[in-house]
């Protein structure tokens, strides 16, 4: 597939693949995962085919984050899981497989196995500083 | 700490405890975790002090998804990473640490090692159909 190609989710969002749909408005769909990690595994998706959230108008991820709780609220009361959650990808090297923006919500259950390998660091406070003003600076 | 006790980082909204500082608007603020997963490891945090996401409001969480593009743009410019996750844990069983809604920008390096133990299953399309009803029913 070209890189021009209409994503798989542009596909959904068009009405040219089907899902199992869960919300749905101006700017974002919901449904669930077709590879779930754990029962209601739903990915929201905006419909503007942003590769990646840096890359997403303030518009559509505005619309994203307000269409979110309601999501969320729904996926925890229909499956009842006790705890979720919110994983974006950015980047094939960050695990990203569909170069369009999608937010999984991964409800965990008593049973459930998944899990992130993280090793935290210690901040050097005098790098953090100078990196934030970097950050800060490069605000547009 | 009682449960009504302000988080810490309602404390540093407060200005009580200070951090490293990269972005702030009425409604949001970010700055870098202190312990790091890699260079740049933001957190976003809304000025509201909710405990999970689906427990904030809309309008926080229409600001918080408005503020983030630029500020992973902003991250990823400063640090030069090759990509990254963005992840939002909700409830201790899912990894939360400060009942207190916060996003992780974490930027990956070439030689980034974490990563996410994921097992990915096979959706039951009968039942995803009878689930993706369940929460269209149950949001509100």
């Amino acid at each position: 597939m070209s890189q021009d190609a209409p994503s798989i989710f542009t596909q959904i969002i068009n009405g040219q693949l089907p899902c199992h749909k869960v919300y749905e408005d101006e700017h974002v769909i919901a449904f669930l995962d077709i590879q779930p990690l754990t029962r209601g595994h739903t990915l929201v998706v905006p419909k503007e085919p942003a590769p990646s959230f840096d890359q997403l108008s303030t518009e559509s991820a505005s619309a994203l984050g307000g269409a979110l709780p309601a999501i969320c609220r729904g996926v925890m009361k229909a499956t009842g899981a006790i705890a979720y959650n919110l994983i974006q990808n950015n980047g094939h090297e960050a695990g990203m497989s569909v170069a369009h923006v999608h937010i999984h919500i991964i409800p965990r259950f008593p049973e459930s196995t998944h899990s992130f390998l993280w090793e935290y660091g210690t901040i050097n406070h005098e790098e953090a500083s100078s990196l934030a003003e970097s950050i800060r600076e490069l605000l547009d």
